[in-house]
């Protein structure tokens, strides 16, 4: 009998849930609006209907490993409660796995978004064959999350893995966690946005203010479209995001040599408009990197994500598929 | 019946073998100069009559558990073969496991000499009771090791570790690696004694000045010296360094999370010069370490190192203790 588990990915925007075989295929997705409106017990408990719902499913047919949770936001990994997640208003202190097992009444495997999207992306996307990986991901903001030897690494308070508040000019740009100069001050969609509305501003750039005009919400993407028909401003704005993601990426890689490092979230679809750049200062500042080159079959590999918005789901399934004490609850499913 | 481990330290100035006790007693040790004017024969052929006189004179007593030896610079770990060597001369590619091997009769195990001091620190050190830590050793250059899960991690190429060359200032100092603004371009004491001597040369540092003239050695001590009778530019000096050590720490601790990060090195006896710089750039830049700090148990430490120039020395003895197969030859005491 072929075993499966249910993987849940909750974001401040969506609610997605889904039931994973062990080798990997998915046998069941779903995806519904997440409710914060209406509370988090409202969520929580659509939450652990689906959960029930998929097991049933599926418990006849297959044997349930477990359930994956993956949750935006710091999590304190001894209580199964939500730290601090912004995308989550209100669920700071919030007791997620607690309240999920009292629902389900069996174990409940909480992890950090990014990290499930890691796991994700080692398990079935970029990352297969390695077991060490770095994730970054460009989105609203820039997270990370870190792999090591096929397992999420959590670091001393669960928060390793902070990659977009790295460091990369020192004297730049304010961020929101108090630093100057952070890798998602020029690499995230919000950064990306900023650096082209600055632009216009300053009257440097005719092509992206007439961009601006056609399309008022001006999002990252239509940032990328003007790179791409060749506007120059555009250009050097994904330029300088590439090479600021050179710089952390270099740094990242002398100090752990990981084989992969994986790039991920919506702006990883403009890795045409700034690899480069980023290419170019890796092996600018990166003498491990280059050595890798010069070692020909142990290059180390910087390539984009594969499963765009199903890492952190198929990671949070993974969860119970790796974890140290495994578990069944044909209870669950009767 | 106690066992025992044979760790070699091979220094450019220096060879060091010892036998440390399975508990971290220092059975015996001795030091003499490595002779690489004589060849690399010859101070292979040294080392191994000493290491058959160590384990012949705890032999009868103890149990051998091995033999470790750290080299300074990359090593390929799967042949055994010393890659490139700064302060080995003449001994690149040379297979410094194979001519111990043949001339011992024993396998030996080959490390490089910041991942020995890293687990020196680990095992009888200021890293006792964490897994995982990283070392950051200001010598002559900035060198790094890296432990996770108690064992040194290598990383693709076994280059893992080169945290001298993180970037710290995009557009700083040029590096004899390529890249510019390296973290070794400020907190070596090859980079203290450039920009004290540049100070000078720029005529802003009269007390460093007058040091100089009574001094001609002039070793980045000598700045230390002067930074703790109150100078300013020596202090300034000093301060530059804890700064450029925080952004590199606040990026390995934004990304790793590690409990414990182990500052080494002569220059890290002038701890009291540059610590301040380094906390107050670290709680600036880090929101990683600032949550620990708030968490309080959960702070990530920043310390000195405690085995000074017996780290590598003692990490090496380490690491037939901590390898998976263990053996044992009487062969080699007889």
């Amino acid at each position: 009998m072929r075993s499966f588990a249910i993987g849940v990915d909750l974001g401040g925007t969506n609610l997605r849930i889904a039931a994973v075989e062990d080798g990997g295929r998915l046998l069941h997705s779903l995806s519904t609006a997440t409710e914060l409106a209406l509370g988090r017990d409202f969520v929580i408990q659509e939450m652990s209907d689906a959960i029930r719902d998929l097991a049933r499913e599926f418990g006849s047919t297959h044997k349930l490993a477990g359930i994956g949770v993956g949750v935006p936001g710091i999590i304190d990994l001894a209580t199964g409660t939500v730290h601090s997640a912004t995308n989550l208003p209100g669920w700071s202190n919030y007791p997620v796995r607690g309240e999920l097992e009292s629902r389900l009444g069996v174990p409940v495997l909480l992890e950090n978004d990014a990290n499930c999207a890691a796991l994700g992306e080692k398990w079935l996307g970029a990352g297969r064959g390695v077991e060490d990986l770095c994730m970054i991901t460009l989105g609203t903001g820039v997270g990370g999350g870190v792999v090591i030897d096929g397992k999420p690494w959590h670091g001393l308070i669960g928060m390793a893995g902070e990659i977009g508040h790295m460091t990369v000019f020192p004297d730049g740009n304010p961020c929101v966690c108090g630093n100057y100069g952070c890798l998602e001050q020029y690499a995230s969609a919000t950064a990306i946005r900023r650096m082209a509305l600055k632009a216009i501003e300053n009257g440097q750039a005719t092509g992206l203010a007439r961009c601006l005009e056609s399309d008022p919400a001006f999002s990252s993407h239509a940032v990328f479209q003007c790179a791409v028909s060749g506007d120059a401003t555009a250009k050097e704005i994904f330029a300088k995001a590439g090479r600021a993601l050179g710089i952390a990426l270099g740094n990242l890689i002398n100090a752990l040599n990981f084989p992969l490092y994986v790039v991920g979230g919506g702006v990883s679809r403009a890795w045409e408009a700034f690899s480069p750049a980023l290419f170019a200062e890796l092996r600018k500042r990166s003498i491990v990197f280059r050595a890798g080159e010069a070692a020909k079959q142990k290059s180390t590999m910087v390539v984009p994500a594969q499963l765009a918005g199903d890492a952190g789901l198929v990671g949070a399934a993974r969860l119970p598929m790796i974890a140290k004490t495994s578990w069944n609850f044909c209870s669950l499913a009767v």
